[in-house]
C-alpha cells in the first residue's frame, strides 16, 4: 500500500475534503464586549451560566454549543457518527461530562490550546478516511476554571505581568461531513463553500521557557516549526494563503512567531493574524490578548470561518498553538513546551 | 460519498487491515513478581529508575518503550509518522514530555483508562486512511504517580477499601503499519501475523458510581454497552471471538460486566477475560486487580499478542476501559462516568 495521501514529512492531503456544515460559539461577557462580540451565536451575561459551578458553566457550554450546530442544519445527536474534542481541565472533565450527555461516540484529545485543530485534523481523517460520515469537532475553555487550576484561586486578586493572557470563556463547534449539505437545509447559518483541503501533525517543540505567565514565548518555536514544516511538506509559500492564523500566541508571541519565521527564510508579517489578538480589544485590559483552547475555537467558528465562506477569502492556514504546561511539572523545575497542529480550510473552487 | 468502512452505529471496518510490527513493554518491580513477570521486556527494581521524581520515571518509561519497539524492527524514530498516545497525569505530561523528547509528530490522547485502545482505533485509522505508514500507539501509568493525584499522598499510608484497584507502573507501546515487516527484519521480536481487522468508538456511560476507589464498577456498564454495540454491528456472537478482554475492570467489575451483559441477553462468561485480573496475583494484596492505562497496555503488548502471534488464539476483542474521574469533578458531587474503546486484533487468514 502507498500513502497517497501523504506529503513530506508531517502533511496530510484529504482526496475527499471534508466539509464544514456549520459553526456554533458561546462566550463570556468579556469575549461579548471585544470586537468579534457580534459574531457568536450566544454571550454569557454570567459565567456559571446558573450552575453551581464555573466548571459545570463550562460542561454546560461545551454541550450546548455541540447542540447549537447540529440545529442550525436541522439534526440532532443520531446523525453525528463521532464527537472530537477536550478543554484544559484536568482529565478533560468539561469534555467527558458533555459527551455523557450528548450521547454519541466520544474520541477525548489533548493538545492544551491546540486542541481545535487537533480535533480538526483528526476529524477530517475520520471523514476522509470514510470512517465517519459527519463529526463534531469542539474545543472549549473558561477564564474561571483555568486560573484557578493553572494559576491562582481569583479570590486572591493576583495581579499578572505585562506578558500574560488572559483566558477565553468560550466554546466553539464545527461540524464536518462527507457531503455538501442537503438544499433543504435553509438559512444564512449553513456553509455550502469550505472544506478541509489538508493538514499538518505538528510535534512537541520546547526552547526552554518555564513562566506559566509568558506562554506566547512557549508556544512560537513549536508554530514556526509547524508552519516552516507545512510550506516545506506542500512546496507553497506564505502568499499562498489569505491568512496564516495562529491560536493564542498574543501580541508578544506574534511579535516572537514572525522574527522565528523570518530567521528561517519565511516572511508571514504581511499576513500572520492571531486569534488571541483578534478577539480583545487593548481597551479591555488583556496584557497580550487571549487564550485557551475557546480562544481559536470561538474566533474560528465564529468570525475566520464566516470570512472565508462570504468570499473575503479564498484559503487559510489555521494553526492552534498549544502550551502543554501543568502545574505538577513546573513545579519539579520543568520548562513548558508547545505544540501547533494546521489545517488548510479553502473556499470550494 | 459512501462510508463504506462503517458498520452500524458505532463499529468501523478496515479495508487495508494495519498490521502489528511489534510492541514493548516496562513495568516497575510489583508488575514484575506478578504471574506475567516473565513476559515484559524490562522490568524497573526501582520505581524512580533514576530519576528525581516519579513523574520523570513514567517519562522515561514512555519515552523508552517507544525506542525499544522501534528497536525490535531496526528502526529509529525518523520511520514513525505519528506517535498518538496518553497517560493519566494532568495534562498528560508522561506523554507530552516524552514525544518531546522523541521529536516525531504527536497527537495527544485523554481516555482514562481507555487510551490504549483508543491509540489503537486512531492509529488504525490513520494507517487505513492512508494518512500515515507507520504510527506508535502507546500508553503509560505510574502507580505513585497516579496515588498522589488521583487520591492521598503515599507518605499518609491510607489503607484501602476491598473494592480499590492498584494502579499498575507500565508503559506499553504497539507500532503499526500499512505494510509486513520486510523480511531482513529478523527475530522472535518481530510480528508477522496479526493485523487490526475493526473497532468500535465507546460513548459515556454513567450509572451513577461516586466512589473512586470503586473504578470497576463505574467502567462496567461502559464495557457492556460498547460490547453490546460492537456484536450489534458486526452481528456476531460472543463466540465469534477466542477472548474478550477488557482493560482493567478487575474482579469485581469484571463480575458485574458478566451480569451486565447478561441482562442484555449477551453470554461472554466463557471468554472474559480482564488485564487487571491478569497482571497480579492474588497473593500480591492487591485487592481487586490492576488498574491504570499501562495496565492494559503491557498486558496487551506483552502476552495478549504473544498468544495471537503463537496461534494460541485466533481472534480477540481487545477493550480498554475508562473511568474518567478527576478529584475536582467528585469534589463538585460529579459522579463517574465511563468509557470503552474496542478494536478486533486476528491472526491473518
Amino acid at each position: 500500500m502507498t500513502v497517497s495521501k501523504r506529503r513530506g514529512e508531517h502533511t496530510v492531503l484529504f482526496e475527499t475534503p471534508p466539509r464544514v456544515l456549520s459553526t456554533a460559539s458561546i462566550v463570556g461577557d468579556m469575549e461579548g464586549a471585544g470586537p468579534l462580540g457580534h459574531a457568536f451565536d450566544m454571550v454569557l451575561t454570567d459565567d456559571t451560566w446558573g450552575e453551581s459551578s464555573w466548571e459545570k458553566a463550562e460542561c454546560k457550554m461545551f454541550e450546548q454549543v455541540v447542540r447549537l450546530a447540529l440545529t442550525k442544519v436541522n439534526w440532532d445527536t443520531k446523525m453525528l457518527h463521532c464527537l472530537l474534542g477536550g478543554d484544559l481541565l484536568n482529565q478533560i472533565i468539561t469534555a467527558n461530562y458533555a459527551a455523557r450527555q450528548l450521547g454519541v461516540p466520544f474520541l477525548g484529545l489533548y493538545g492544551a490550546c491546540s486542541t481545535m485543530a487537533e480535533s480538526l485534523l483528526l476529524g477530517s481523517m475520520l471523514v476522509d478516511g470514510g470512517f465517519a460520515h459527519n463529526v463534531a469537532c469542539v474545543a472549549s475553555s473558561h477564564f474561571s476554571t483555568a486560573e484557578r487550576q493553572y494559576r491562582y484561586p481569583l479570590e486572591m486578586g493576583t495581579t499578572s505581568p505585562p506578558t500574560a493572557q488572559r483566558t477565553v470563556t468560550g466554546s466553539g463547534a464545527v461540524l464536518l461531513s462527507a457531503e455538501p449539505a442537503p438544499a433543504q437545509q435553509q438559512g444564512p447559518a449553513v456553509f455550502r463553500n469550505i472544506h478541509i483541503e489538508s493538514g499538518t501533525i505538528g510535534k512537541v517543540v520546547d526552547m526552554g521557557i518555564s513562566d506559566a505567565s509568558n506562554m506566547g514565548a512557549a508556544m512560537a518555536p513549536a508554530a514556526c516549526d509547524t508552519i516552516v514544516t507545512h510550506l516545506s511538506d506542500t512546496g507553497r509559500a506564505p502568499s499562498y494563503y489569505d491568512a496564516i492564523i495562529t491560536g493564542d500566541l498574543g501580541s508578544f508571541g506574534s511579535e516572537m512567531l514572525q522574527e522565528l519565521c523570518m530567521d528561517e527564510g519565511v516572511d508571514i508579517k504581511g499576513r500572520h493574524l492571531d486569534c488571541g489578538n483578534l478577539i480583545f480589544d487593548s481597551s479591555q485590559n488583556v496584557n497580550c490578548g487571549g487564550s485557551g483552547c475557546g480562544c481559536s475555537a470561538v474566533v474560528l467558528s465564529a468570525h475566520l470561518l464566516q470570512l472565508l465562506e462570504k468570499d473575503a477569502w479564498k484559503r487559510i492556514l489555521f494553526m492552534a498553538t498549544g502550551a502543554l504546561m501543568s502545574p505538577s511539572a513546573t513545579q519539579q523545575g520543568e520548562t513548558i513546551p508547545g505544540i501547533a497542529h494546521a489545517v488548510v480550510l479553502e473556499r470550494d473552487a
